[in-house]
Protein backbone atom coordinates (compact mmCIF):
# COMPACT_ATOMS: atom_id res chain seq x y z
CA UNK A 1 0.00 0.00 0.00
CA UNK A 2 1.51 3.01 -1.19
CA UNK A 3 -0.35 5.48 1.46
CA UNK A 4 -1.45 5.63 5.16
CA UNK A 5 -4.78 3.94 5.40
CA UNK A 6 -7.33 6.26 5.89
CA UNK A 7 -5.88 8.26 2.66
CA UNK A 8 -6.04 5.51 0.28
CA UNK A 9 -9.74 4.85 1.00
CA UNK A 10 -10.20 7.99 0.33
CA UNK A 11 -8.49 7.69 -2.81
CA UNK A 12 -10.40 4.77 -3.70
CA UNK A 13 -13.47 6.27 -3.69
CA UNK A 14 -12.75 9.16 -5.69
CA UNK A 15 -11.18 6.95 -8.05
CA UNK A 16 -14.39 4.85 -8.02
CA UNK A 17 -16.36 7.91 -9.73
CA UNK A 18 -15.93 7.81 -13.79
CA UNK A 19 -13.66 9.60 -15.57
CA UNK A 20 -11.42 10.00 -12.65
CA UNK A 21 -8.16 8.73 -12.79
CA UNK A 22 -5.41 7.65 -9.91
CA UNK A 23 -3.81 11.10 -9.72
CA UNK A 24 -6.55 13.28 -9.91
CA UNK A 25 -7.74 11.09 -7.29
CA UNK A 26 -5.32 11.76 -4.94
CA UNK A 27 -5.51 15.50 -5.79
CA UNK A 28 -9.18 15.16 -4.79
CA UNK A 29 -8.30 13.07 -1.60
CA UNK A 30 -5.12 16.19 -0.28
CA UNK A 31 -8.01 18.52 -1.16
CA UNK A 32 -10.24 16.56 0.93
CA UNK A 33 -7.61 17.17 3.74
CA UNK A 34 -7.19 20.81 2.91
CA UNK A 35 -10.73 21.75 3.93
CA UNK A 36 -11.69 23.15 7.71
CA UNK A 37 -13.35 20.36 9.87
CA UNK A 38 -16.52 21.31 8.98
CA UNK A 39 -16.19 21.60 5.37
CA UNK A 40 -15.25 17.57 5.53
CA UNK A 41 -18.44 17.11 7.37
CA UNK A 42 -20.46 19.28 4.74
CA UNK A 43 -19.00 17.30 1.98
CA UNK A 44 -19.92 14.14 4.11
CA UNK A 45 -23.34 15.07 4.88
CA UNK A 46 -23.83 15.98 1.24
CA UNK A 47 -23.55 12.41 0.13
CA UNK A 48 -25.76 10.98 2.20
CA UNK A 49 -28.34 13.69 1.81
CA UNK A 50 -27.84 12.95 -1.82
CA UNK A 51 -29.08 9.14 -1.76
CA UNK A 52 -31.32 9.47 1.46
CA UNK A 53 -33.01 12.45 -0.21
CA UNK A 54 -33.07 12.25 -3.47
CA UNK A 55 -35.54 9.51 -5.44
CA UNK A 56 -37.73 9.34 -8.68
CA UNK A 57 -40.65 11.12 -9.61
CA UNK A 58 -43.60 8.49 -9.16
CA UNK A 59 -45.09 9.95 -12.21
CA UNK A 60 -42.46 10.67 -14.87
CA UNK A 61 -39.15 9.29 -13.11
CA UNK A 62 -36.98 12.56 -13.02
CA UNK A 63 -34.98 13.02 -9.76
CA UNK A 64 -36.70 14.87 -6.99
CA UNK A 65 -36.75 15.53 -2.88
CA UNK A 66 -40.51 15.33 -3.12
CA UNK A 67 -43.20 12.92 -4.09
CA UNK A 68 -43.63 14.65 -7.15
CA UNK A 69 -40.95 16.72 -9.31
CA UNK A 70 -40.81 20.40 -10.00
CA UNK A 71 -41.75 19.72 -13.65
CA UNK A 72 -44.54 17.29 -13.06
CA UNK A 73 -46.03 19.50 -10.04
CA UNK A 74 -45.50 22.80 -12.48
CA UNK A 75 -49.16 23.58 -13.41
CA UNK A 76 -48.27 25.87 -16.05
CA UNK A 77 -46.19 23.47 -18.03
CA UNK A 78 -48.37 21.78 -20.85
CA UNK A 79 -49.29 18.24 -19.62
CA UNK A 80 -50.39 17.15 -24.18
CA UNK A 81 -46.88 16.87 -25.18
CA UNK A 82 -44.39 14.35 -23.42
CA UNK A 83 -40.66 14.62 -24.10
CA UNK A 84 -39.30 10.62 -23.41
CA UNK A 85 -35.34 10.65 -22.46
CA UNK A 86 -32.95 7.98 -21.01
CA UNK A 87 -32.12 9.65 -18.35
CA UNK A 88 -32.73 12.38 -15.36
CA UNK A 89 -29.34 14.17 -16.91
CA UNK A 90 -31.27 14.65 -20.03
CA UNK A 91 -34.25 16.35 -18.56
CA UNK A 92 -31.80 18.93 -16.92
CA UNK A 93 -30.50 18.95 -20.28
CA UNK A 94 -33.64 20.05 -21.44
CA UNK A 95 -34.73 22.56 -19.08
CA UNK A 96 -31.38 24.25 -19.52
CA UNK A 97 -32.76 25.57 -23.15
CA UNK A 98 -35.75 27.01 -21.02
CA UNK A 99 -37.17 26.40 -24.50
CA UNK A 100 -39.16 23.22 -23.50
CA UNK A 101 -42.84 23.94 -21.27
CA UNK A 102 -43.67 19.99 -21.84
CA UNK A 103 -43.61 17.05 -19.01
CA UNK A 104 -41.03 14.23 -19.32
CA UNK A 105 -41.17 10.42 -19.22
CA UNK A 106 -37.62 9.21 -17.91
CA UNK A 107 -37.09 5.62 -19.38
CA UNK A 108 -34.31 4.58 -16.57
CA UNK A 109 -32.15 3.61 -19.48
CA UNK A 110 -32.71 2.17 -23.24
CA UNK A 111 -33.43 -1.47 -24.86
CA UNK A 112 -30.05 -2.93 -25.32
CA UNK A 113 -30.07 -7.18 -26.26
CA UNK A 114 -26.82 -6.96 -25.77
CA UNK A 115 -26.78 -5.80 -22.36
CA UNK A 116 -29.73 -8.07 -21.49
CA UNK A 117 -32.44 -4.58 -21.38
CA UNK A 118 -35.82 -6.00 -22.45
CA UNK A 119 -38.62 -3.18 -23.09
CA UNK A 120 -40.17 -4.64 -19.86
CA UNK A 121 -37.08 -3.21 -17.67
CA UNK A 122 -37.75 0.06 -18.25
CA UNK A 123 -40.16 2.62 -17.71
CA UNK A 124 -42.67 2.07 -21.01
CA UNK A 125 -45.24 0.56 -19.41
CA UNK A 126 -45.76 3.53 -17.46
CA UNK A 127 -45.49 5.70 -20.02
CA UNK A 128 -48.08 3.54 -21.86
CA UNK A 129 -50.22 4.33 -18.85
CA UNK A 130 -49.91 7.65 -18.56
CA UNK A 131 -51.34 7.91 -22.05
CA UNK A 132 -53.71 5.82 -21.75
CA UNK A 133 -55.24 7.97 -18.73
CA UNK A 134 -55.57 10.67 -21.58
CA UNK A 135 -54.60 14.58 -22.52
CA UNK A 136 -51.68 13.47 -24.17
CA UNK A 137 -51.82 15.01 -27.96
CA UNK A 138 -47.55 14.49 -28.82
CA UNK A 139 -44.65 11.91 -27.26
CA UNK A 140 -41.37 13.57 -28.26
CA UNK A 141 -38.53 10.39 -28.49
CA UNK A 142 -35.69 12.34 -27.33
CA UNK A 143 -33.11 8.91 -26.59
CA UNK A 144 -30.02 8.87 -27.44
CA UNK A 145 -29.02 8.93 -31.13
CA UNK A 146 -26.98 5.54 -31.19
CA UNK A 147 -28.06 2.10 -32.17
CA UNK A 148 -29.68 1.29 -28.96
CA UNK A 149 -31.70 4.79 -28.66
CA UNK A 150 -32.91 4.21 -32.31
CA UNK A 151 -34.26 1.13 -31.31
CA UNK A 152 -35.70 2.37 -28.02
CA UNK A 153 -37.14 5.00 -30.45
CA UNK A 154 -39.00 2.22 -32.75
CA UNK A 155 -39.97 0.38 -30.31
CA UNK A 156 -42.10 3.06 -28.19
CA UNK A 157 -43.06 4.57 -31.26
CA UNK A 158 -45.10 1.79 -32.59
CA UNK A 159 -46.72 1.13 -29.29
CA UNK A 160 -47.33 5.21 -28.49
CA UNK A 161 -48.81 6.01 -32.57
CA UNK A 162 -51.17 2.79 -31.97
CA UNK A 163 -52.68 4.89 -28.95
CA UNK A 164 -53.50 7.50 -31.75
CA UNK A 165 -51.02 9.68 -30.37
CA UNK A 166 -48.20 11.75 -32.75
CA UNK A 167 -44.67 10.80 -32.38
CA UNK A 168 -41.78 12.92 -33.45
CA UNK A 169 -38.26 12.90 -32.68
CA UNK A 170 -35.65 14.87 -32.31
CA UNK A 171 -34.52 16.05 -35.64
CA UNK A 172 -30.78 15.07 -36.38
CA UNK A 173 -27.96 17.52 -38.06
CA UNK A 174 -24.65 19.83 -37.35
CA UNK A 175 -24.70 21.19 -34.21
CA UNK A 176 -24.94 24.84 -34.12
CA UNK A 177 -21.23 26.34 -33.62
CA UNK A 178 -19.61 23.18 -35.02
CA UNK A 179 -17.24 22.66 -37.99
CA UNK A 180 -19.11 20.96 -41.01
CA UNK A 181 -15.83 19.96 -41.63
CA UNK A 182 -15.56 17.62 -38.63
CA UNK A 183 -19.15 16.31 -38.70
CA UNK A 184 -19.18 12.61 -39.53
CA UNK A 185 -20.78 11.28 -42.70
CA UNK A 186 -23.79 9.87 -40.74
CA UNK A 187 -24.77 13.17 -39.69
CA UNK A 188 -24.22 15.22 -42.47
CA UNK A 189 -26.31 12.39 -44.17
CA UNK A 190 -29.21 13.09 -41.84
CA UNK A 191 -28.78 16.58 -42.06
CA UNK A 192 -29.05 16.96 -45.96
CA UNK A 193 -32.31 14.75 -45.57
CA UNK A 194 -33.49 16.88 -43.14
CA UNK A 195 -32.59 19.92 -44.68
CA UNK A 196 -35.37 22.91 -44.74
CA UNK A 197 -36.50 25.39 -46.32
CA UNK A 198 -35.27 28.96 -45.05
CA UNK B 1 -31.40 27.58 -8.85
CA UNK B 2 -30.75 24.96 -11.58
CA UNK B 3 -31.40 21.89 -9.77
CA UNK B 4 -33.08 20.12 -6.63
CA UNK B 5 -31.23 21.19 -3.24
CA UNK B 6 -29.81 17.84 -2.08
CA UNK B 7 -28.60 17.42 -5.75
CA UNK B 8 -27.27 21.11 -5.79
CA UNK B 9 -25.31 20.86 -2.41
CA UNK B 10 -23.57 17.72 -3.81
CA UNK B 11 -22.63 19.71 -6.60
CA UNK B 12 -21.18 22.55 -4.94
CA UNK B 13 -19.21 20.53 -2.81
CA UNK B 14 -17.41 18.91 -5.93
CA UNK B 15 -17.09 22.28 -7.40
CA UNK B 16 -15.37 23.20 -3.96
CA UNK B 17 -12.32 20.51 -5.06
CA UNK B 18 -9.54 22.36 -7.09
CA UNK B 19 -9.85 21.60 -10.17
CA UNK B 20 -13.09 20.58 -10.95
CA UNK B 21 -15.61 22.55 -12.83
CA UNK B 22 -19.31 22.81 -12.95
CA UNK B 23 -19.70 20.32 -15.59
CA UNK B 24 -17.24 17.62 -13.77
CA UNK B 25 -19.03 18.46 -10.67
CA UNK B 26 -22.36 17.77 -12.04
CA UNK B 27 -20.48 14.18 -13.33
CA UNK B 28 -19.53 13.19 -9.98
CA UNK B 29 -23.05 14.36 -8.51
CA UNK B 30 -24.74 12.13 -11.11
CA UNK B 31 -22.16 8.78 -9.96
CA UNK B 32 -22.44 8.94 -6.63
CA UNK B 33 -26.46 9.08 -7.00
CA UNK B 34 -25.34 6.30 -9.69
CA UNK B 35 -23.89 4.24 -6.39
CA UNK B 36 -25.46 1.45 -4.30
CA UNK B 37 -26.35 2.79 -0.87
CA UNK B 38 -23.71 1.23 1.15
CA UNK B 39 -21.14 3.05 -1.50
CA UNK B 40 -22.41 5.81 -1.13
CA UNK B 41 -22.10 5.50 2.94
CA UNK B 42 -18.66 4.25 2.46
CA UNK B 43 -17.78 7.61 0.59
CA UNK B 44 -19.14 9.89 3.14
CA UNK B 45 -17.19 7.66 5.90
CA UNK B 46 -13.91 7.83 3.95
CA UNK B 47 -14.33 12.04 3.80
CA UNK B 48 -14.86 12.00 7.29
CA UNK B 49 -11.93 9.35 8.49
CA UNK B 50 -9.82 11.12 6.82
CA UNK B 51 -10.65 14.30 8.49
CA UNK B 52 -10.93 12.46 12.10
CA UNK B 53 -8.15 9.92 11.63
CA UNK B 54 -4.99 12.08 9.59
CA UNK B 55 -2.62 14.42 11.25
CA UNK B 56 0.49 14.88 10.88
CA UNK B 57 3.56 13.26 12.39
CA UNK B 58 4.77 15.14 15.85
CA UNK B 59 8.48 14.69 14.33
CA UNK B 60 8.68 15.32 10.74
CA UNK B 61 4.85 16.81 10.05
CA UNK B 62 4.22 14.13 7.84
CA UNK B 63 0.28 12.64 7.48
CA UNK B 64 -0.09 9.82 9.39
CA UNK B 65 -2.92 8.28 11.35
CA UNK B 66 0.08 6.84 14.10
CA UNK B 67 1.83 9.52 16.69
CA UNK B 68 4.95 8.96 14.74
CA UNK B 69 4.83 8.55 11.25
CA UNK B 70 5.59 4.99 9.28
CA UNK B 71 8.85 6.88 7.86
CA UNK B 72 10.21 8.17 11.40
CA UNK B 73 9.14 5.04 13.00
CA UNK B 74 11.03 2.61 10.60
CA UNK B 75 14.49 1.97 12.33
CA UNK B 76 15.93 0.85 8.67
CA UNK B 77 16.18 4.66 7.78
CA UNK B 78 19.17 6.29 8.46
CA UNK B 79 18.47 9.44 10.69
CA UNK B 80 21.60 11.05 9.56
CA UNK B 81 20.04 12.64 6.42
CA UNK B 82 16.66 14.63 6.85
CA UNK B 83 15.14 15.72 3.34
CA UNK B 84 13.35 19.26 3.82
CA UNK B 85 9.91 19.09 1.87
CA UNK B 86 7.12 21.72 1.42
CA UNK B 87 4.11 19.32 2.25
CA UNK B 88 3.44 15.95 2.31
CA UNK B 89 2.33 15.44 -1.54
CA UNK B 90 6.29 15.98 -1.99
CA UNK B 91 7.04 12.89 0.93
CA UNK B 92 4.94 10.74 -1.23
CA UNK B 93 7.27 11.46 -4.55
CA UNK B 94 10.08 10.70 -2.80
CA UNK B 95 8.75 7.22 -1.19
CA UNK B 96 7.54 6.35 -4.65
CA UNK B 97 11.33 6.84 -6.16
CA UNK B 98 12.27 3.92 -3.32
CA UNK B 99 15.76 5.28 -3.67
CA UNK B 100 15.65 7.42 -1.12
CA UNK B 101 16.12 6.19 2.60
CA UNK B 102 16.67 9.29 4.73
CA UNK B 103 13.98 10.83 6.76
CA UNK B 104 11.82 13.83 6.12
CA UNK B 105 10.76 17.17 7.71
CA UNK B 106 7.13 18.50 6.45
CA UNK B 107 7.68 22.37 6.16
CA UNK B 108 3.84 22.71 6.14
CA UNK B 109 4.15 25.50 3.33
CA UNK B 110 7.58 28.34 2.19
CA UNK B 111 8.33 31.72 2.92
CA UNK B 112 6.36 33.92 1.10
CA UNK B 113 6.79 37.64 2.11
CA UNK B 114 4.18 38.59 -0.36
CA UNK B 115 1.37 36.04 0.90
CA UNK B 116 2.50 37.23 4.40
CA UNK B 117 3.80 33.63 5.58
CA UNK B 118 7.00 34.73 7.73
CA UNK B 119 9.67 32.06 8.68
CA UNK B 120 8.03 31.64 12.21
CA UNK B 121 4.91 30.30 10.54
CA UNK B 122 5.93 27.59 8.88
CA UNK B 123 8.36 24.69 10.67
CA UNK B 124 11.88 25.88 10.52
CA UNK B 125 11.96 26.03 14.20
CA UNK B 126 11.08 22.27 14.48
CA UNK B 127 13.54 21.14 11.53
CA UNK B 128 17.01 23.37 13.73
CA UNK B 129 15.14 21.55 16.99
CA UNK B 130 15.78 18.21 15.45
CA UNK B 131 19.63 19.07 14.29
CA UNK B 132 20.34 20.46 18.03
CA UNK B 133 18.85 17.30 19.05
CA UNK B 134 22.41 15.93 17.25
CA UNK B 135 23.14 12.58 15.02
CA UNK B 136 22.04 15.06 11.76
CA UNK B 137 24.53 15.02 9.05
CA UNK B 138 23.26 16.47 6.08
CA UNK B 139 19.88 18.34 5.19
CA UNK B 140 18.35 17.88 1.34
CA UNK B 141 16.53 20.72 0.38
CA UNK B 142 13.55 19.99 -1.66
CA UNK B 143 11.59 22.85 -1.55
CA UNK B 144 10.07 23.56 -4.94
CA UNK B 145 12.14 25.46 -7.84
CA UNK B 146 10.42 28.36 -7.55
CA UNK B 147 11.13 31.82 -6.22
CA UNK B 148 9.34 31.18 -2.49
CA UNK B 149 10.76 27.82 -2.70
CA UNK B 150 14.33 29.61 -3.42
CA UNK B 151 13.97 32.32 -0.78
CA UNK B 152 13.25 29.11 1.82
CA UNK B 153 15.98 27.22 0.66
CA UNK B 154 18.58 29.95 1.41
CA UNK B 155 16.83 30.83 4.33
CA UNK B 156 17.04 27.11 5.92
CA UNK B 157 20.40 26.87 4.47
CA UNK B 158 22.12 29.44 6.21
CA UNK B 159 20.79 28.89 9.74
CA UNK B 160 21.12 25.08 9.36
CA UNK B 161 25.14 25.72 8.01
CA UNK B 162 25.43 27.37 10.96
CA UNK B 163 24.91 24.32 13.12
CA UNK B 164 27.75 22.75 11.46
CA UNK B 165 25.31 20.51 9.36
CA UNK B 166 25.85 20.13 5.57
CA UNK B 167 23.23 21.43 3.70
CA UNK B 168 22.49 20.47 -0.18
CA UNK B 169 20.03 21.21 -2.57
CA UNK B 170 18.12 19.09 -5.60
CA UNK B 171 19.84 18.94 -8.97
CA UNK B 172 18.33 20.99 -11.36
CA UNK B 173 18.60 20.05 -15.38
CA UNK B 174 16.32 18.48 -17.94
CA UNK B 175 13.78 16.39 -16.62
CA UNK B 176 14.68 13.03 -17.64
CA UNK B 177 12.02 11.69 -20.94
CA UNK B 178 11.77 15.28 -21.52
CA UNK B 179 12.58 16.90 -24.69
CA UNK B 180 15.15 19.48 -24.86
CA UNK B 181 13.68 21.32 -27.71
CA UNK B 182 10.83 22.11 -25.20
CA UNK B 183 12.88 22.94 -21.59
CA UNK B 184 12.70 26.67 -20.72
CA UNK B 185 16.01 28.46 -20.77
CA UNK B 186 16.00 28.77 -16.86
CA UNK B 187 16.12 24.89 -16.87
CA UNK B 188 18.87 24.62 -19.84
CA UNK B 189 21.46 27.07 -18.26
CA UNK B 190 20.99 25.40 -14.77
CA UNK B 191 21.54 21.56 -16.41
CA UNK B 192 24.75 23.11 -18.49
CA UNK B 193 26.09 24.82 -15.36
CA UNK B 194 25.70 21.78 -13.04
CA UNK B 195 26.88 19.76 -15.70
CA UNK B 196 28.72 16.28 -15.23
CA UNK B 197 31.58 14.24 -16.56
CA UNK B 198 30.43 11.40 -18.04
Amino acid sequence: MEYILPFQRLVEKFASLRGVGRKTAVRYAFAVLDMSEEEAKDFSDAILSAKRDIHTCSICGNLTDEPICAVCSDEKRDGGIICVVEDARAVIAFEKTREYNGLYHVLGGVISPAKGITPDKIRIGELLDRISNGGVREVIIATNPNVDGETTALYISKLVSAKGVKVTRLAYGVPVGADIEYADEVTLTRAISGRREI
